[in-house]
């Protein structure tokens, strides 16, 4: 999780603290409390148990390197969580510990935990892509009729603007965007019981479950889906695509940044200490560098979805720490390609100097004006 | 491509046939011909230059090996499959040559074709998936009300249905069959010209682009997409979804069909050659090799998004092969677990054997059958 | 790097310690003061500046997020790190601060600090390896003529030995173990300069380069390797080996571990909140999950061999944190793996009931003793 | 296998003969004669038996296509190739039918006939990554002085020469194939038997295994490793730091080969139907491409290495065609990059030109001239 010395370069800092080990264990108490609240409502827990609960959550003092230790026995950090919070309860009512994790498994808590803070952590994904998105098509706006060398293969090709280039990047960070946001608003509650059968919680569970979904503001589940993991494995192919939408324009700073080029430059480039005159386009090589990360990620994700049986013995246990670092190498390249481009400086007169090594006595590109009209008309927010 | 010793036994038969050179060809020339027609259609091309292009493409006679060896100076099979278009066009009619390949660049013509075989193969792969749901969902109905072991890491939980744990393998096959499916459906035409700015059939650049989409029953494509190619790490990411979708039930019927757990067997197990008390799941055993091979392959298509300036040096080509090799493995797995599934059979006796020695004193298991009941109930075809 | 609540359960607190921030600094400022110790041994630091560096060293007192925020501009901890080295330094003697960084350039120290922790952290997973292979060839000794059932394709094919079966896993583990310590021991300073010529140690740069190796124990580099990562490269395929040798026993083992098969338990095997008949393989489970998600990592590492010119924009950066992922995921299979052979228990009796089912009339296994022994007999430590 | 579009650009002709569906079948016969004479002089298998299987196997006439279709029953093509091996040799003599295939089980043949394809493809792998490090060493003798600029993160940072940078790329590509070459030398023979006890050979197993490797030029086995593939995945590691090494200079030549910087340019540079005045680095693109496809295929074989008790139910089927496709990428990179790099022309007055525009004014790079004369003089045959 949180990686103090690297996060901030990154740019995995803007997510790091949604999913540190304080936030999970928050959400794990979220999860618990909105559990015994909607069982309450659906009659399989007591009123007056339920009244014990609250307060005992709330006096709960557990941090994750102490909660850790205990989730080695288990597998994972419910179980000791649950222990705790039902010696909590008992306290305050004898008894009342039976209002804790009412007709749950830990897996139910686990998902939906994860559920949480993936919203959390992909909304700022979102929020970065859209905010790269808008500095994109300022761009486009700014440059629709600059004119400055397409290129093919590395060799300029024909004219094009810059307004162009700036209007595709940002047609492919507005796709990522809606497509991520969409799967984040859909992403269910989980709740099946320890068959995934709700039979702990008969005939009520479909109740209990569309309950705690309302409570957390989840997409309800249908049916459980424990080792189902097809809403896991899309989540992954959207933030996989999100860090390639980010790594194009990222790319493409970094190339036309170079000495030879130097059609753009970022605002604040990164200095060197012993070279004054380079002037590197950090922010771009650490967007890059934060993509890179992903496609990797993103597979294990995939082939974790070969879960077995009712509880997968492995590939379950291994989602929790890589979805989160895909969300952070989408988070890094998200936020960090916003910095760059909402301060890309654009040098039009180097790229009419470049134009005239090759593609410059070609056709004028109005027609890639068209284009970024075209682009930016269909931008849906 | 075809593989003819190894694409029956991984399933990948059922769409080998649509991705061979063969059908690469036979696409290329569909689209150079509907371009051609677009264009004339959009007044850039000449309708007597149009008229000589149909017979002249249908006397085209290319094989892969040939047009392989000429594709390697350029890079791409167009460009050579174009010289040859154009001097067969000649031969019908002088100049006519310029009624080919209008206003495009190779890559337009390279995208849009592999669209179509994307199509076409992923129908397939949707097909199997239906296919395998149905599957599902008839062993769902049959059995749902088996009892049999609800297993979680491995060991035995509580009871649950067969019925249940086959309407969870449907659920998620449904899901992956019906994303895929959508994609499918918005694939769009390429048409950019060299530039990607639509300069060479200016202003009619977008009537020719939309009139190729009409012709070729393909999506429009707003803008163009040479180097934004968030629609292929989409795509990537919904094949490697229903291979994952694939994966899971495969694994459930290999685990079941174990020796000593005995509860499914396949309907046409493999042989073993010296060891005839052997009854092998073979469909299954393939489904998963199939779809263990997919993760890897949409790790390689997400990596391949960083495609910079106006056309890729190499991640663009790397697409090619690894696309149609993700849609093999894809397919391999949808159609092999579809064989598993339709021909599954399945022992009431052993699961209830199995129950008895562990979960079997808990609950009854009639809740599971409500949550098939939701299941088959939720379906949307 | 450290995540408190889930690193003990994936085993990855056996090196979370030597990978965190702190050690990273740690580290960071070895290899400066290391530098600056050859580089007055090769007579291109004043002696007297020298004597300035070390109490400087020793003084400062910068942790991970103070100096990660400082990393964001240059794109890397080591520039704010030198500078306030220098700043250090300067306070002890005027102009000493020239006998900081002397000849060197950010990757030189990131490279070499690197490589010092991965030695470290590696260390601990050969020793994990290695205890593995050592519990495996206990137990391969122990039932060296204890007859279980092979099984291929999930089917009890014909008998073997579990003697046989652990010698096996022996023979996996060691020769993971011995790879990877070897390329430990190969693993080499870096020694470049600004543009990897050693131009601003002129004559003297190979010299250094040999002094700070033996300084630091390491390997010497022939020449700078900044962007020819043939070493990173292997360095992830052997923990990607690593990894996949512990995935096969740890997986071997949950299957064995099944209520059905009954023929082996862990020690302390996992509790179940709800289920007290429950027995789960949990550091089986959770090796197999930390195996996982080595696979992922290594392609990542893989990918970014792609370093263009004399430092890479991007593919250099995302190397940092994947390959720590990487040794984490590789000693937390191991390790959990470890605790797993070491306790397990084995059933004699089930095994034999098992083999009652199908292949016990077969063969009896005296040939698998054989292959314990010669598998013991070839063991090199 | 063969792709016959396709496989010319990506330089994967160069092995597809050696990797195709005849290949396989003309190995595994190989193997299975190879099988039969060790057996006979290892005295399990009657001399006069084994006189009728040499001439039998010589008449055997069965394609990929025929033998895949019969291979789907059992999940393998050695199970219908042995029937049809017994019955050819049992009309040559009645009984020896027994000669065929003895004490072996399908993945015998199958483990041992995929390591002789992959040792052939293998070493034309080997052969063209020593290519390209000849070429690059030709190009680092002869331009061993030729001032450049050293660029970093995109920028010139200070001058070196290119024949450092040439020295660079050798010294990868050396590392690669002597890697690369020694793992091929060690890959053994597979024979264990159905339970991989070599129980159907007892006491003559470890003969007849060694008779094996000593008639096929393989490596002894030791003891059996059906499901124990370190091998496999240390062999995958190599290939992919193979295609690694290739993608660096492929990067470097493709950028440096812009038209802005000017400072290479491929000997037969790729066309451009619409655009005369681009020469496209074809050679180094469709490296790269070929190079891009490796990390993913890697991981899929390490992941794969999870090979469940004696023999996988998945895991093993699907390293089959994923070595293959690796073997083809890796080959692809290398093939492409030697055609780069042997016919590459260097402008050094481009690259003075370049480094007047920033680098220039710094140290003259005569230190350059060392590191090449350190790398061509470590250079080991």
């Amino acid at each position: 999780m949180a990686n103090e010395l690297f996060d901030p370069l990154y740019g995995a800092d803007r997510v790091a603290g949604v999913l540190d080990g304080g936030a999970w264990i928050a959400a794990l108490l979220e999860v618990e409390l909105a559990l015994t609240n909607a069982a309450t409502d659906a009659g399989i827990v007591d009123e007056h148990d339920a009244d014990a609960v609250e307060p005992a959550f709330g006096a709960i003092r557990v941090g994750p390197a102490e909660l850790g230790a205990e989730a080695v026995e288990g597998g994972n950090p419910v179980i000791p969580l649950v222990r705790r919070l039902r010696a909590a309860v008992e306290k305050v009512r004898d008894g009342a510990g039976r209002a804790v994790h009412p007709g749950a498994t830990s897996q139910d808590v686990m998902d939906t935990a994860l559920v949480l803070l993936t919203r959390r952590a992909g909304s700022r994904v979102v929020e970065d892509l859209r905010g790269s998105a808008d500095a994109a098509a300022a761009l486009a706006t700014a440059h629709r009729d600059t004119p400055c060398a397409a290129r093919t293969l590395g060799q300029q090709a024909l004219p094009t603007t810059f307004g162009a280039v700036a209007a595709s990047w940002c047609s492919g960070l507005d796709r990522a965007a809606a497509r991520l946001a969409g799967l984040l608003g859909e992403l269910p509650v989980q709740f099946g019981g320890a068959a995934g059968t709700l039979a702990a919680s008969y005939p009520h569970g479909p109740a209990v479950a569309d309950g705690l979904a309302a409570r957390l503001g989840l997409a309800p589940q249908g049916v459980p889906w424990h080792t189902e993991r097809t809403r896991i494995g899309e989540l992954a192919g959207a933030l996989g695509v999100a860090a390639g939408a980010c790594a194009k324009p990222a790319t493409d700073v970094v190339l036309l940044s170079g000495t030879e080029l130097g059609e753009v430059s970022e605002a604040a480039p990164g200095d060197s200490s012993s070279m004054p005159h380079k002037r590197n386009p950090i922010a771009a090589v650490t967007a890059r560098a934060s993509a890179r990360r992903a496609p990797g990620l993103v597979a294990t994700l995939l082939a974790s979805m070969e879960q077995e049986h009712q509880r997968a013995a492995g590939a379950w246990h291994a989602e929790w720490v890589t979805l989160a670092d895909l969300l952070r190498a989408s988070s890094g390249a998200a936020s960090r390609l916003r910095a760059c481009l909402e301060g890309l400086a654009v040098h039009p007169d180097a790229m009419a100097r470049n134009l005239a090594l090759a593609a410059g006595d070609h056709d004028a590109p109005h027609h890639a004006g068209d284009l970024v009209d075209r682009v930016l008309a269909g931008r849906v927010r």
